[in-house]
């Protein structure tokens, strides 16, 4: 039976926007269906910024933050027989409990059970945090928390992943990286030699622009306020660039323009509701499909003529690139270690764990695509 | 060369909204891609009621309308190479060239050269109409005009269709039927056992259900503000009835619950913006598809919460069930042979040529699905 891990360290956020503050915490043993794993390397996401930052949410804390990561299992709970100590994995933000409908379902991955939360602090097993500080609770992130050296995650949300595959790389597997680039191959589908317009430029929207990339697209047009942008989006296989503010009309028609009555497919990655429109009215009739990614504010509207659709357009939106985190993500690692997929170029920084702050200043001021936390010194 | 065909009977549409007139008209000859047909039966649909009445558009009269039919071939223009006199046609609104980027792309049947164009009322050709009387020429209807005992088609109009099919059944085939069929079977493709919603149970939301049933749908769903239309559903697979009168809540809603938490597939024939929203709204998250295809109003605004888009649902529009007019029809016309798709039940009426305004009053009264017109006496 695991025992209690002392004296371990773990980045507690404990008030909102505050760096971030390096305390040693007790991690109880995995409960049935946990997992305690032991993080090796973790990487920073715009949501755990966003939860930090805690603008228009409840704020929860202290918490312990962190949901891209690669680690190693340390122990596992009652009911857990697909892992076993020493196997590699990746701790994902949503979870396949392989039993409810979307799980039995080929076409969802929005999990029943452990579906993403990220109002709930604590595990589904019991209702309690794994995490204490001289036996105060401390709340977990969307069932990772991987800021933390050890920490206890749901048997459905973690994928057992090839052991030699370098987990300072496959890490960013766990979240931005499978979201983008899943929206374009899992769900946009473009065929060779397709034209596809990209909406945003982060990390989110250069992996989509890598599948775009990887699925033999003619032409990437990547879309974004920020012109620094686009020189650092080259290397992802974006081939055009457009700035919606150096135009007096709407983008969707300069790209309409641009590619004979529209785009074959575009993928829309940074949540504003105009771009979703842009997004969506900037695909071909007869054929042209839209995929929404990018999470709404919750009062946005989505409008448009519903013309737009009977002429034979469609819009899909997707959720963690419609992965399956435990049936799917581990064949996304082979298509790294296969070379089909370059995860190399969205690494841009990397800092030891003492110095997690450090990417936080990094995204804040837009420099990173993604910064690797080395947890061990 | 064939010459110019006199005496021989339309009913013309002189004004908008006054009943149809048995005239003598003059039908010249095919020109180069042109087919001169003999139409035997003709169907009445909606939409020839809806230019005849003429309103929110440009009137153009006189007019022959008509555009569901079976004929034979009479003649042919100049470059015609796959058809010979003597061949089963069905004239088709909608063309396909077979030469561009939609006709070549796999997923398209919105024809550049010959997609639907009701401000039309001259062949592509010449830019003249193939109709007269005492040398005064009546505009064409949709490429179509076949309230007439002869009829001049672009080759691209007219479906092939086996010499053993019996035209006064397959006529239906030619728009509303096919419409909304291929909307369930091309484009919503729900898969055996599947759940799904029909909303309006006019000729072409039948024919969805009709579709729905074909591929095994567990459960079908009609919606309709008109009781009266539930029990002649039945006959088209139509297992339940919603009337959104009934409720006082979104249909969308009562839907979700019949169904924990949505259907599997919807399809919208009735064109109201609100019904394109509900139709949207209760397909369920993670896999659900909602199809469109009734044409809504010019104005109308197409508005929903885009979190709706990334739980993993799907909106598509379709125009003529996604079926090429040339290459898919045929098919459909041996499905029919081959007793997979019933076509009998929609044929409610029949009427001689010579009055075919009773097929009007049937429509406009609520009464038919489908009034066949005999050209023959």
């Amino acid at each position: 039976m695991p025992s209690v891990i002392l004296g371990f360290a773990a980045a507690v956020a404990w008030e909102a926007g505050k760096p971030l503050v390096m305390e040693e915490v007790e991690v109880a043993p995995p409960q049935k269906m946990e997992v305690r794993v032991k993080i090796l390397f973790t990487s920073l996401c715009h949501t755990d910024v966003y939860f930090w930052e805690a603008k228009g949410q409840n704020p929860m804390f202290p918490r312990i933050l962190g949901h891209e990561a690669g680690g190693i299992v340390e122990s596992v709970g009652e009911g857990v027989t697909e892992l076993v100590p020493g196997d590699h994995v990746l701790p994902v933000f949503t979870g396949e409990c392989k039993e409810c409908a979307h799980c039995k379902s080929e076409e969802s991955n929005m999990c029943d059970l452990l579906r993403i939360n990220t109002d709930r602090g604590v595990m589904i097993h019991d209702g309690k945090s794994r995490f204490s500080k001289n036996g105060k609770p401390i709340y977990h992130f969307v069932g990772t928390s991987t800021f933390s050296e050890y920490t206890v995650v749901h048997v459905g949300c973690l994928a057992k992943i090839n052991p030699l595959a370098p987990l300072d790389k496959v890490c960013v597997l766990s979240c931005g990286i499978s979201t983008g680039f899943g929206a374009t191959v899992n769900v946009a589908k473009p065929i060779k030699g397709s034209t596809v317009a990209v909406f945003g430029l982060g990390a989110v929207g250069l992996a989509a622009a890598e599948g775009a990339r990887v699925s033999g697209a003619s032409r990437i047009i990547g879309v974004d306020l920020n012109p620094n942008r686009f020189e650092q989006a080259k290397q992802f296989g974006v081939t055009e660039f457009v700035n919606p503010k150096d135009y007096n009309k709407p983008v969707q028609e300069v790209i309409a323009e641009m590619t004979d009555g529209g785009v074959d497919r575009s993928v829309e990655c940074t949540g504003h509701v105009d771009a979703m429109i842009s997004a969506f009215e900037c695909v071909h009739d007869g054929w042209g499909v839209a995929v929404l990614v990018g999470v709404p504010h919750k009062d946005a509207v989505f409008k448009t003529h519903p013309m737009n659709f009977l002429n034979e357009r469609t819009l899909k939106g997707t959720f963690f690139g419609n992965y399956k985190p435990r049936s799917d993500i581990p064949a996304v690692v082979e298509k790294y270690m296969n070379k089909e997929l370059e995860l190399e170029k969205f690494i841009t920084h990397q800092v030891p764990f003492s110095e997690i702050n450090k990417a936080f200043d990094y995204m804040l001021k837009g420099e990173s695509i993604r910064c690797i936390i080395r947890m061990e010194h």
